[in-house]
């Protein structure tokens, strides 16, 4: 694909769908928690409330393209679609192999469902437990790696950094004159200087190339409450979703049940210098969602909404 | 409450609300199996597939008069939805005791889910495994009975049958001479004469009341195949649920898969002489839910499609 502005390879597609942005009450205004990451031809998803294949349905997203699925916790509102989900996929015929991480506990949950109705997969779904207590790569995938953010919750919780590997450089090739020879370019292309026979630098890397676009990246921060032990990992990442279940006025009840207020979920995105906040996990108490977009702003004056049936892109 | 047209008492509420008529896939057309049973006042669910919740919420149905909760089989569009409705209740403060009957394993399903999430409900669960092998009185409440109904399905499926316990007569007040004691009108109304001292009737019960209404009964046959032993079971109900989850153009692959034919469940009703037939669970494969009436009607007129959202006194 070639970005018709600048003439190079544009941006393999990397945006974030959000499904749900509900917390555990369930309302008419607001779905459960589930996100789509789109990465190249793969989609991803994170957690996947109640609905969640609905979801899906009303977004004509395919199901078919889904490789990796990614749960936070076991509360209900993250998961309790996921085996409806995982059963709608068998009955459409799917034979691709599906790759689930989760807590622990997880597996269980599946396993007794599909055996109470006799159920067997047709496909093969690889159950990775993640570990909550510390950071761990758990996907190097051919254009991103994922590594788990432990949280902190009234149970196991883990969000998710997904972060694009490294770009090549772009080669200049205008700047080439048109005696190069083709099996050059491919060396170009990776840093590499082409020498003559005697070690002299005939082309040199740095002059025909430029370098390839910055990586970029996703955090997931599901329920947690203020971690700032957080910071370093979520350090400069392009697109942070952080929960805020709360306002400040009830800052005490977060606290409590162990979530975050719309200002604690900015002050994390300040000090971890993110480029833009993404805030969700609404409590159905409040009827006015610009109220904690408020709240974060003021603060954090890139935050938005996560807003169900839009797309970022990351 | 009093019938305004007669002066009598009027029917106690009985009545059926279809919340979802779908099948196993998931489409925007249909939702997956629920159905409320609407009964004096308490509420009965039957069945409940993923998003239930939801549709309660839409139908605005108060979930905290659901006493009763009756699950047909374990296959994921019949109960899917069930896990977080009754983490929902649990979140919303409940604690009255909830009835939950159902197939050998739900229990398992359940005490797993709510293991792995450290919760603890709040209401006292009781949970009654279902003999999928034969009827069983498994509820004498206090307006009617429930009693079990095999079926014949791929793994172990049970509908339910809802049977109106007899009514007391109705007094005729306006027949009664001004000097009958009130005393006397309970025993007259439980239908026993009044005697004087020598055992003479002074008054008769049959002179002075009618008989009640005729007790109503619904039937619940989920998913099914073609089961004729069923007939006598279901003879002269006022109305019937039952599945029709193809034509007659895939009668192969319906008894290839225990399930019905439209034509088949209206044999079933003809046979059995209900009043009113209702068909759902329809395959996503057809696009037109009409082709079903039809079919169905041609062998018993008085069928129905069941509707979302559409309520049918009993």
């Amino acid at each position: 694909m070639i970005d018709p502005d600048t003439n190079r390879p544009a941006h393999i597609p990397f945006a974030l769908t959000i499904l749900g942005a509900g917390s555990a009450t369930p309302t008419l205004r607001l779905h459960q928690t589930a996100q789509l990451l789109t990465i190249g031809n793969d989609y991803i998803l994170i957690d996947c409330g109640e609905g969640t294949q609905t979801r899906l349905l009303e977004q004509r997203i395919r199901p078919g393209r889904l490789r990796y699925i990614f749960i936070s916790h076991l509360h209900g509102d993250h998961y309790f679609g996921l085996a409806p989900l995982l059963s709608s996929l068998n009955l459409g015929g799917r034979t691709e192999d599906l790759y689930l991480f989760g807590p622990r506990g997880l597996d269980e949950v599946l396993t007794t469902i599909f055996r109470v109705s006799n159920s067997q997969l047709g496909y093969k779904l690889h159950f990775q437990i993640v570990d909550p207590d510390q950071p761990v790569l758990l996907l190097d995938h051919p254009l991103i790696t994922v590594q788990s953010i432990p949280l902190q919750h009234r149970i196991d919780c883990t969000g998710y950094l997904f972060r694009e590997k490294p770009h090549k450089p772009h080669l200049l090739r205008e700047k080439l004159p048109d005696t190069v020879p083709v099996t050059y370019l491919k060396q170009l292309k990776n840093g590499q200087d082409i020498l003559d026979a005697d070690g002299r630098v005939l082309y040199a890397a740095a002059e025909y190339t430029e370098p390839g676009p910055t990586p970029r990246s996703y955090a997931y921060c599901s329920d947690t409450r203020y971690v700032d032990s957080l910071i370093p990992q979520l350090h400069g990442v392009n697109l942070l979703y952080h929960e805020a279940t709360f306002l400040e006025d009830n800052a005490a009840r977060a606290a409590e049940v162990f979530h975050s207020t719309a200002k604690q979920a900015a002050s994390i995105a300040a000090q971890a210098q993110v480029g833009k906040l993404l805030i969700g996990h609404f409590s159905s108490r409040y009827k006015q969602f610009n109220l904690f977009l408020d709240e974060a702003r003021s603060v954090f004056p890139e935050t938005y909404l996560a807003i169900e049936g839009e797309t970022t892109a990351v």
